[in-house]
C-alpha cells in the first residue's frame, strides 16, 4: 500500500512553480506608493447593487463622469479596507505587551527581567525571521487579498500534484520583501501576518519560562518564525493543501480557521508542549512523590492587566481577519469575540469555585483567554449565543487541562500556555465544524455555499476540521520536538541549576527585574 | 392631586408594544452578514450636495451607472461609520484595564488581587447581564442608528401614554441577541453600548474596594447591568421619556447627554455613593473622633498609568458617540475631550498646591479624569475654550468634593469614585445647558435647531439638564440603596473584620497579589 | 560679508502677514460641524482616473446625478482621512503612557511618583501651552491639509524676505483655537500636532529625572510647548523656511522629516542634553575619579512594557503622518516602522553581547526605540531592506552614544534620552538623504519629483538634511541652554541634596510611589 503510494507519488509528482492563472497579459507590477491601488475595477460587483464589468463598459460612452467617479469610489473602498487591516494589525502587535505582562506576572520575581525580555525580543526576532523567509513561505503563492486591491504579486506556490490533485506546500516569493513585492498591498499583508506569527512565537516563552537560556530562545525564535509557523499557515491561509481539501475531496470548505485558533494558537500551544517536555519542569515544581508544588505568579495585577490588553488586542485579531472594513460582518465577529471571552472567564471562575470552594481569579483570567482562543476560528461563522457556549466550554476545558497536565502528565507549564492555546485552539477548530450556522463564508476556499457545521447539518466540515487539528498536532509536535532535541545538542537549552535557583535575570539578560524591592524567597 | 394623577394614569394607560411607524411594508429583516447593509439609499441626502430620493428616481433612466455606483458609495459610507464605531468601542473596552490599574494602584497592596479581580470580572459579568436583557431593555425600542445603515429591527418600546404624551420606559427586543436581531448593525450597536455600560458597572468597585465580598459583587454586577443602567440609558439614549421632554414639553432638546456624563458616569457615581454608605468605611479609616486617616494607594505608577489609559480610551468614548466617522464633528469632539482633561488636572494640581502647599499628583490624576467626565456630555456642543473651562471647574469640584465627602460626610470612598464620576457627571450635564454654543445637534431628539445653552440664550435646555440630573440621582440612588440593603440580607456584602485586616486576596479570589514582595504593614 | 548680509537684510526685510494666495474670492469660513467639509471638489484629481475639474463642469449638464453623487464620494474620502488621522493621533497620545512607564521603570523607586507625575502632567501642561500659542506659531500659516478637506483658514505666516526669497518664521493664527479657526479640520490638525509636541516635551523629563523640581518643570513645560517646539516645527512642517530651501536654493525637497526625527525627537533630545548639562549629574552618579556608578532602573517589567507601548503608538506616529488614510503608502510606512525597530533592538542586543559578554535587555529595549526614532523621518521614502539597515545602525549608535555620554562626557542621562532621541533623530534625518529611493514624495514642499537620497543619486537632499540637523542642534541647544540657565535664577531647578537623597516623591508631588513595598536602599 505504502509502496504503491510512493510509486504513484513519484510518477505523478509535478511541480508547478507559480499559479500562473491569475493574469493572462502583463505580469502585475508592484506599486510601492499605493497611488494606483484601488480603482474603478474595485467597484465592479462590490455590492449586490454595484455595477458589473459589463455595465462599466457599456455605459462608459453615455456616463463618462460616473466612470471616472468610480475610480475614486474604488479607491475609497480599498482605503477603508487598508485602514481597517492596519489598525487591526496594530492592535495585534500590542498583544505583545499583553503577553509580556501576563507571562511575567504569572511567574516569579527573580526571573521577571528574563521573562519580560523574551517577550520583547521575540517581537524583533520573529519579525526578522518572518521578513527573511517566513512571509514568503507562507503567503508567496496566496494570490493576495482582493479586499486590499491586489497582491496578485504573491503568485508563486510550490505545488505537488498527486493523482491529479494539487497540493500547495509553500510559497516562493516575497523573501526580504524585495523589489518584486515592494507594494503597499503586499506590505500591508506582511504587517498583518507578521503580528499573527509573533503571537505564536511568544506562546512557548510561557511554558518554558524561568529555565530557558536566552541563546537557545533566540535560535528557537528564528526557527519557528522562518519555517514552522509559515508552513502550516501556508496550508490553511496561503492557498496551501489544507485549504483545498474542500474543493479537492468534498470536505466542507476545506480546513476553515477564520483568525487562527489552529494556525496561531495551536501552533504555539503544541510547540509549547514540545518545549515543556524537552526542557523539563522547573526545580522544585514536583516533589519526590510527583505531586506538584504551587508556584504562584509574583504580580497578579500585572498578569491581569496583561490579560485585559490581550482581550483588547483580540478585537484586531479576529475582526481584522476579514481583511476588509467594508465587510460588515465585522460587527458580528467583534461581538462574538467578546461574548466568548465572557463565557470563558465565567465558567473557569465557577468551575474552580465549585471544585475548590473559592473563585480563582488567576484561572478566570486564563479563562478569558481560553474563550478568546476558542472563538478565534469560528468567530465569523457562529451566532452570539453559540459564542457564549463555545467560550464557556473553553473555560471548563482550560481548568481540566491545566489540572491534567500538572497532576497527571507532570508537565510544568508555568502560565498554562498549553491549555490556553493548544487545547482551546483545537476546541475552537472543532467548534467551527459544530456551530457554523450557514450564514457566512460563501465561496471560501473556492467552495460554493456558506460554512455550515454539524449542528446545522453538514458533517463534512467537521471532518475537515478534524483533519486540520490532526495535521497541526502531528506536524508541529514532531518538528518542534525534534528541533528542541537536536538544537539542544548545539546550544544548551536549559540554564545551570544554581542559576535557576538564583534567578536568570542578571546572568541571562544583564538586568535585575526589581533591584530595590525586597524579595521574600522563603517559600520558593 | 396624586389621586387624580393616578386616576388619569390608570385611565389613559395604553401600552404600545413596538413603534411600528418606522416601516409601512414588510418588517425589516436582520442581516447577519452585513452584505446588504449600506446601499444607494444611504447616499440620499447624505451631504448638503447629495442626491435626493427624487434625484435618484428621476435620473435612474438616464444615468443607470451612477445609480449602481451609488450603491457602492452608500456601502462605503456605512463602512466608514462602522469601522469608526467599532474602533472607538474597542478603545472604550480598553478602559477596563485603565480602571483596573487606577483602582488597584490607589488602594492597598494586601487587596491588590481582589481589586484587580473585580475590575476584570465586571467585564464578563456585566457583558453577560447586558447580553441577557440589559441591551434589550435599553435599546430594544431605540429605532437603531441610521449612520450604521439601519437597526430598524430595534422597534419595540414599552410606552406609557399619559395625558396624550408618550413616555418610553424600556425596550422589549434584543434579549440574548437572538435571531430576530442577528444583524451586523444591531451587534455593532450592542458592542458599543456594552462597553459603556461596563464602565458604569466598574465605578462602584472603587468606592467599595477593600471590603466587598466577591459573591455579593457578582450579584451586584448582574443587577446593575441587567436593570439599573439599561433603564436610565433607555430614557436618555433609547428613545425613552427623558429624551422626549424637549419634543413633549419644550425643554430644549430633551435631556442631552452626548457620551454619558449622566448615563454612564453619574449612574456609576451615584451607585458608588449608595454602596459606600451601605457597606460603611474601611476599618481604621476614621478615628474615634471622626477624623479620617490617610490610606495612600500602594502603587502610584500603576494608578497613573491607569489614568493615562483612561484618557486614551476616552477618545473612543466621546468621539465614537457620533456613531459615525462620517460626521466630521469628531475632530471637535476629540479636541474638546483632551482640552477638558488638561484643564481638570491643572486646576486640581493648583487647588491642592494653594491649599496645602504642595502639588498633589494623585489628585491631579483624578483631576484629569474629572475633566474627562465633565466634558463627556457637552463635548460635541461646546467650543474648545469652553472645554478648558468646563474641565477646569471639574478639577476644582473634584478636590472640594473629595474633601467634603471624607471630612464632612465621613464616607469612605477609597479612590474618589463618587467625586470623579458622580459630582462631575452632574456638572457635565449642567455644562451642556450652560455652554452649548448652538452650532451642533440640529434635530436631536426630534427638536429643530442646534443645542443651545444658557450662556448662548436658551434657558430651557438648562432646565432639561436639571431634570436629567435629578432623575438620575433619585432613581439610581433609591434603587441601588434598596438593592444593597435588601441583597445584603441574602448574600453578605462585607467581609469579616479579620479578613479585612489580613487582606481579601487569598480568601476571596484565591491569589496573593504580591506573594514575593515584602509588604510593610506597620502604618496600616 | 556679514556686514553686507545685515545691510541687505535690513533693506529687503518685508513682512508678509498671511499667504493670501490660497483663495481669490471670499475668505474661507470655519466649519465647526464638519458638515460642509469633504465635497465634490475633493473628488477632483483624487486618483489618476478621477474626474478633472473640467470633467465636472462639462458633464454636469448630462450627468447631474453623478455630480451630486460626487459630493458624497468626496465626503467619504475626507472622512476616511479624518478617521485615520484621529486614530493615529489617539495612538500617539497613548505614547505618553509608554514614556511614563519606561522612564519610571528605568529610574529609582524613591522617585517613582515624581517621574510618573512629570510624565502625566507634561500632557496637560504641554497641551495648554500649545493651545495658548504653540499651535498658532507652528501651523498658523501652514495652509492646512488638503487631505482633511481644507484648513485654508491657517493662512497667516510671518515671512521675512531676503534677497527676494521668502523665509517663513512663524504662524500668526489659531491662538486659543478661537472662533476664526473653530473648524473641524483645524481642530483635527491641532490634535495630531499636539500629541507630537507632547512627545518632545516629555523627552527631557528622562534626562533630568530624579533631581528636577516640579515647579521648574512646569515652567519648562510651558516654555517648550509654547515657543521652542513650535518654531522649529513651523520651519519644517508649517511652511517655514527650512521646508523651502529646496524650492529656494535647490537643496532637494528642502528639509524633509516625514514624521519627526528632527522636529520631535531631536528637539526633545537636544533639549534633554542642555537640561542634563545645566542640572548636573545625580548625587553619587560619578565617583571622585569620574568613573560612573551604575544606577539600575527599579522596575524592568514596567520599563519594557513602556517600550512596547511606545512601539505600538509609533504606528500612529509614522503612518498617521500621511494625514490621509487614502494615501495607501501607509502600508509601506507601517512596515518600515516596525522593521527598523526590530533592527535596532537586535543590533543593540548583539553589540552589548559582543562587547560585554551578555545580552543586555534594557539596552535592547532602548535599541527598539532608537530604531523607531531613526526611521521616523525616512519611513515613507525608503525600502523595507533599507529600514532594517537604518534601524540596525540606530541600535549601534545608541550603544556607542550611551557609553560615550556617560564615560567620556560625564553627563548623567538616567534613561538614555539624549542617545535615543537626539543622536538617532539626527541619524534618521541623514538617512533620508542617503536611502530615499525616489518612489514617493512628488511635489513635496513644492519640488517636482520624488525624494531621492545620495545612494540613489541625489546629493542635494543630503545637503538639505545636514542643514536641518545643524539648525536643530544650534537653535534648540542655544535656546534651551539659555532658558535653563536664566530660568534657574528665578525658579530653582534642582532639589536640595537631602531631598535627592531621600527621594523626591513626598516633598515634590505629595505621594510616595510605593508606600508599602519594602525598598532596599543599601546599594544606592
Amino acid at each position: 500500500m505504502l509502496k504503491n503510494f510512493i510509486l504513484a507519488l513519484t510518477v505523478t509528482l509535478v511541480v508547478f512553480a507559480g499559479t500562473a492563472t491569475c493574469f493572462a497579459g502583463d505580469p502585475p507590477k508592484p506599486d510601492p506608493t499605493g497611488a494606483s491601488i484601488g480603482t474603478a475595477a474595485d467597484v465592479v460587483n462590490a455590492t449586490s447593487g454595484a455595477p458589473t464589468a459589463d455595465d462599466m463598459e457599456k455605459m462608459a460612452a453615455t456616463e463618462p463622469l460616473a466612470v471616472k467617479l468610480a475610480d475614486v469610489v474604488g479607491h475609497n473602498r480599498i482605503a477603508i479596507n487598508m485602514v481597517w487591516v492596519l489598525f487591526c494589525g496594530f492592535l495585534v502587535m500590542f498583544m505583545q505587551a499583553g503577553f509580556a505582562l501576563a507571562e511575567t506576572g504569572f511567574t516569579r520575581a527573580k526571573n521577571a527581567g528574563h521573562t519580560m525580555g523574551m517577550n520583547m525580543m521575540v517581537y524583533a526576532i520573529g519579525m526578522l525571521g518572518f521578513w527573511i523567509c517566513g512571509f514568503g513561505l507562507q503567503m508567496g503563492g496566496s494570490g493576495g487579498a482582493a479586499t486590499l486591491g491586489g497582491g496578485a504579486l504573491l503568485n508563486e506556490e510550490f505545488i505537488v500534484s498527486i493523482f491529479g490533485k494539487d497540493f500547495g506546500l509553500f510559497g516562493m516569493k516575497g523573501f526580504f520583501l524585495g523589489g518584486d513585492v515592494y507594494d503597499s498591498t503586499v506590505l500591508t499583508m506582511f504587517l498583518f501576518q507578521m503580528v499573527f506569527m509573533d503571537t505564536t512565537a511568544t506562546i512557548p516563552t510561557g511554558s518554558m519560562a524561568e529555565r530557558w537560556t536566552f541563546k537557545h530562545f533566540i535560535v528557537y525564535g528564528f526557527f519557528i518564525s522562518m519555517f514552522v509557523y509559515p508552513l502550516y499557515a501556508n496550508w490553511v491561509w496561503g492557498a496551501g493543501w489544507l485549504s483545498q481539501i474542500g474543493a479537492n475531496f468534498g470536505l466542507g470548505h476545506g480546513v476553515v480557521d477564520f483568525a487562527g485558533s489552529s494556525v496561531v494558537h495551536m501552533t504555539g500551544g503544541v510547540a509549547a508542549l514540545a518545549g515543556a517536555i524537552v526542557i523539563g519542569p522547573r526545580m522544585g515544581k514536583f516533589r519526590a512523590d510527583g505531586t506538584p508544588n504551587a508556584m504562584p505568579g509574583h504580580h497578579i495585577p500585572m498578569a491581569i492587566a496583561g490579560c485585559l490588553i490581550l482581550a483588547f488586542g483580540w478585537f484586531g485579531f479576529n475582526a481584522g481577519s476579514t481583511l476588509a472594513g467594508g465587510d460588515l460582518r465585522i460587527g458580528v465577529v467583534a461581538v462574538n469575540t467578546m461574548l466568548a471571552s465572557a463565557g470563558g472567564s465565567m465558567t473557569a471562575l465557577l468551575y474552580m469555585w465549585f471544585r475548590y470552594g473559592k473563585p480563582d481569579i488567576s484561572m478566570a483570567a486564563n479563562g478569558l483567554l481560553a474563550g478568546l482562543v476558542a472563538i478565534t476560528a469560528p468567530c465569523a461563522f457562529v451566532t452570539p449565543i453559540s459564542s457564549v457556549i463555545i467560550g464557556g466550554i473553553g473555560g471548563i476545558l482550560l481548568c481540566m487541562s491545566v489540572l491534567f497536565i500538572e497532576n497527571t502528565l507532570k508537565i510544568d507549564d508555568p502560565v498554562g500556555a498549553i491549555s490556553v492555546h493548544g487545547v482551546n485552539g483545537a476546541w475552537g477548530m472543532l467548534a467551527v465544524g459544530l456551530f457554523s450556522d450557514g450564514t457566512y463564508g460563501d465561496k471560501l476556499n473556492g467552495v460554493e455555499g456558506a460554512v455550515t457545521g454539524l449542528l446545522y447539518g453538514d458533517a463534512s466540515q467537521f471532518m475537515a476540521q478534524l483533519v486540520g487539528v490532526s495535521v497541526n498536532i502531528v506536524f508541529v509536535f514532531v518538528v518542534m520536538f525534534i528541533f528542541f532535541k537536536v538544537s539542544n545538542k548545539f546550544v544548551k537549552m536549559r540554564v545551570a541549576p544554581e542559576l535557576e535557583q538564583e534567578g536568570l535575570d542578571m546572568a541571562e539578560v544583564a538586568v535585575i527585574g526589581y533591584p530595590e524591592f525586597t524579595i521574600n524567597k522563603t517559600h520558593r
